[in-house]
């Protein structure tokens, strides 16, 4: 994802979007934007690496689903050009009647490429 | 607070109880926490440095609340020694029949001294 020139809010609103969108329609994609330092604690439970983390996300017990995103938050995350992102919504499994409520915070870091890669990402789903 | 020799794990637990025990009962000593640089982004509203994230929080339209941790997760945020706590949990207000749910991320930096501040904080009420 290009950053140049872009402000921190529309590099996270498009970053948020392209991940929603991969997760729900090419999950196994979701691979390009993590490296081998990337961390994933998904509900509690503490996962680092590509192969893991795609493993991981590929392997959730449901495959169709949509995220609808109610907010995006980010801040710049200190001296070395790293982003926070904070995103609030909801995701509709095929079948069930009711959404479940989510929060994810992800930590961007920057590629020599000029693009983001994730380095932080927490999973948290709010039993509404 | 004393970070030297904790896993992080601990370290999150407690600087999360030592937040909202401080916030439910001396809010205005939350701004022990913060620096000058510290970024808060509340509901959406972006707020820098310790008076005015103070006077922020401070001016909420409520006075008592308390609020009840569900989940801390933590990770580590690269090289600067940094540490990513994201929260979940509800807010019941003094009067309030139903309790709000809400989630919130901290990035805590360490000081010269081994303690941390709050050097990213972001907020939002997930209207349950």
């Amino acid at each position: 994802m290009a950053a140049a020139q872009m402000d921190p809010d529309a590099v996270a609103k498009a970053f948020v979007e392209h991940y929603y969108s991969t997760f729900d329609n090419n999950r196994v994609g979701l691979g390009g934007l993590y490296q081998e330092a990337s961390m994933l604690t998904f509900e509690g439970q503490k996962i680092q690496g590509v192969q893991s983390i795609v493993a991981k996300l590929t392997s959730l017990p449901f495959q169709q689903c949509k995220h609808n995103i109610s907010t995006v938050d980010c801040q710049p995350s200190g001296p070395a050009s790293g982003m926070l992102v904070f995103v609030s919504g909801n995701l509709q499994l095929a079948g069930e009647e009711h959404a479940l409520k989510f929060s994810q915070m992800f930590h961007l870091m920057p590629t020599p490429q000029g693009s983001f890669y994730v380095f932080n990402d927490i999973f948290r789903l709010n039993y509404a």
